[in-house]
């Protein structure tokens, strides 16, 4: 059908499924000298996402699920994860998957209403080895989770093997408190997200994030090589979203703490970062979390048309000024190379042709504050790219 | 059933389809003293393709495929693309996908009647990512494809990412005029194909191919490191089979034609190649571009024994000889490492057990001009190969 | 069901199975300090096996198998062949699989009963390209393999490409005299493995395992960077099993002779290794090579509680003390690096949940010979680790 394919047995509670995401972009940069030949940021045609998934459950107990991530440059592991389901209220999950922290990191990739997530998801962790407790308590209108990693850094998935003895903390609640009553609220959900731990280790390994990218995937942001983890690491990301008929609104914040070392410059630096993005179905198809179900599907010969979607937000990521003096050392990053301030504006036009296939339109512009030399003019170009995706999604 | 496995929805429009193909491949050498310990080249067993394809159709309207690749050395993205199908005459498809230009190339590789494919194929693009308007017209007896891509170099798969801001386009048109009309034309099929793009970058990297390979996957041809792409490169590529009861012949033909540059040294280039093979079925199974399919599989006991099949080759690719002159610089390629010519025969006994099991043993024989030095009497020494194969295919 | 998901064709002999392998697995160790910050080794949660197999039989002759690795740090080629089935006794595999020498390395990974293989299974080589014969004789009493290998070192999967023309031959007979004879020596099994072959090459290759690893995974031998294998090597693998009801005892024992050479030192060393381990299954359920079923699986609400089941064993591994000797040169392993004995003891508790889900905690201590400079007291500090695992196999 067209939430994937399964095989199960005769009783039901043994069962296979067969699911997959794949997204081709085109991405195209303009106004910019950023990049190399012929001297803007790189365009290309790429593999965003080629997900192939297999999940499951092994009698009422057992689940799993299996994704591997082909797309990119190299074959990835993603979700991998076992779980023991006592009761709804608490499942045992172990493997990698994601911490439980960022809205939008959690939201599922083929239900973005963006092609690319926006600023926030740089400053949490992404997917990470570890054991998780989660549920939903309340008839559903309340989820928590609360899990054990082995800790990684800020954006993007933890590199394996961990190579210290620090371990992450990371606990998130979540509150959809009119789920089950019909209206104009049931639709809307509130929630906290925090971790903490202790990371140390040099720049580019797993305990400290080199970089920040933009948006359309460019770095803006580097620590400089000497720059060291160097203790406490926290996350605090308050989160919420409201939907209601065609359209829909979807905000969060999050500060990323962390203890950092370069020689003798030791200092905690907080970085924050936010987003309001909203978006609003012109054909009448429910917004929603988990993303847009054509009412009439596209067919050759005009029946139906399929959904169509328009979207807009705005996010910023700003660094702890710290990060960039010299106290009784060298700075944290280098201020002529790392902007200390990106500022994203994006737009978005969706067409859903069927339930399964999207093809999606994103104009995106980022300005940055610092990052070039006095030369350059002392801030990083803006950076303005038109991104198309074509996804399937079964 | 013997073409793969399949999960359907109930109406049938929804189909997800598991297929594969393994070649476990021996090769051993003889004759030379080029290679390692104890002298020749190397002798080992190789998994040439490990490739479990998922494929599918998602309603009428959408079809994709995902193949990755696990022989090898390393895991590989081979075939992941998504593809709308508004009309058998116009189809969209984006993601990885081989360009439309080489006739043996673009022959599925459980398809080939030898064990390699012959030496043209070192001279045309293969698997890229990009977009691709392709269809079938005049009650299928013209097909045509023409797609923007990355761009890569000749022989292999493009690297990915692309590091350079141009695309290519490649284009193909192929014939098959009596398709309809039973007779001893009917399977004739006769098409052009060329490509077209701007290519900057160093030898080893997307822009630039760095080696060319024998029959035997034997690297005969480097450009020297110092040689950069520097411009247009063109692919012009004439090509036709004939298939008539148990019998058939293939014959292509490419020009790869690319400006480089090393130093001062600046001027263009054409690399050319051809073959023909001819191949006969010796129990009287028709032959085909898409392979042999036996009429009494092998059965323990002796109640058959499947299809056999000779086949016969030649094919040659000649570099341009500027490569090996140093106008005003660095010539492209050093004459006494690079061959400036290799010349392959090759003979193939082919045995089909079943249509999913296949044992085939090839002997393949490459005489080369150039590629070393007058010491070693300034041809590179022949290659005397016997390549064996067991491939399962479903 | 319990052991796979599968499509079969409507005659039954066309069949594609899907099966899994999930182990999720944290480590912890205590009273060292031979790891980096803060000062032991490094405790972890880490994927051990992810490993989705699709095996199949094409029509009565063909089977196939292919188990991909996404475990550990970047997915790997495990079992990758194709099997022709003339006769129960007599069938042709190709590809890569384990060669048929170490009794415990030949034991499924699901089912062993300890969480990480005991140190016999450093010496013996693992999965390899190559081609086998194999069968069962005497109403399968007698199960025979042969087969011709690349050829690898000792401890894990031989690297590819092979990289010298030399090929190993290894063979393997395993008894059961009394399978077919219900009572107390039915599940009694008696064999040897040997292999033969050259290789030439330097630590680090293919040719030979540069260092030999704990049962917790960490290296406590390795040879100098200098060291070359030098000609012959050999495996003799005396093994046996005896299952009775609900307990069970495993044995083995191996002899790894290889010619090595570091400048003017060239002897032949052998190294040994041995196990013994017994298990327990609390719950009455029978034990067996292949692992342990629960009558009653656990279910949420008491009616059932699975499987319990203890272990304990012992393994030591013993390097050659010619490794340590400069004869007329370099020694072949720094005695103040690399530890010339290593011995083990282990403890396992495991509770079966259902056919399909497993927990698994193991104590593991190790005691080593030399591996230490006089300052550190010449002997590599013991080894202790808590290992737990989850295991989910369907």
């Amino acid at each position: 059908g067209d939430k994937g394919f399964s095989i199960k047995s005769a009783k039901g509670d043994y069962e296979l499924q067969f699911r997959g995401l794949f997204q081709a972009d085109a991405r195209f940069f303009n106004g910019d000298n950023l990049g190399g030949n012929p001297g803007r940021l790189n365009d290309q045609f790429l593999l965003r996402r080629v997900e192939p998934t297999i999940s499951g459950s092994l009698g009422k107990l057992v689940g799993f699920q299996i994704t591997p991530q082909f797309g990119g440059d190299a074959p990835a592991l993603l979700d991998f994860w076992g779980e023991l389901r006592f009761d709804p209220a608490a499942n045992v999950r172990v493997g990698r998957f994601k911490q439980p922290v960022g809205l939008e990191n959690l939201q599922s990739s083929p239900a973005l209403t963006f092609i690319e997530r926006a600023l926030p998801t740089s400053l949490v962790p992404s997917r990470d080895n570890g054991i998780q407790l989660h549920g939903q308590l309340f008839s559903q209108t309340l989820s928590y989770a609360i899990g054990v990693f082995n800790g990684g850094a800020d954006a993007g998935d933890a590199a394996t093997p961990d190579t210290d003895n620090r371990h992450d903390i990371a606990a998130r609640v979540f509150a959809e408190p009119f789920k089950n009553s019909p209206g104009i609220l049931q639709n809307l959900g509130v929630g906290i997200a925090a971790t903490t731990g202790n990371a140390y280790g040099a720049a580019n390994t797993v305990a400290i994030k080199s970089n920040y990218k933009s948006v359309a995937q460019n770095s803006f942001f580097a620590y400089r090589g000497t720059t060291n983890a160097n203790g406490k690491h926290t996350h605090l990301a308050p989160q919420a979203y409201w939907y209601n008929n065609n359209y829909g609104i979807l905000a969060e914040y999050v500060i990323s703490r962390q203890e950092l070392k370069n020689g003798l410059n030791e200092r905690s630096v907080s970085h924050k970062a936010y987003q309001v993005a909203a978006n609003y179905v012109l054909t009448g198809e429910d917004a929603s979390f988990k993303g847009v179900k054509p009412k009439s599907p596209f067919k050759i010969g005009g029946d139906g048309w399929g959904a169509f979607e328009i979207a807009a937000r705005t996010s910023a990521l700003t660094l702890d000024s710290d990060t960039f003096i010299a106290g009784g050392g060298t700075s944290f990053a280098d201020p002529t190379l790392a902007a200390r301030k990106a500022t994203e504006y994006g737009v978005a036009a969706n067409w859903y042709l069927t339930t399964n296939a999207k093809i999606a339109l994103n104009y995106e512009a980022t300005r940055f504050d610092g990052g070039a030399t006095a030369l350059q003019g002392t801030d990083r170009q803006n950076e303005r790219a038109i991104i198309a995706r074509v996804q399937l999604a079964y």
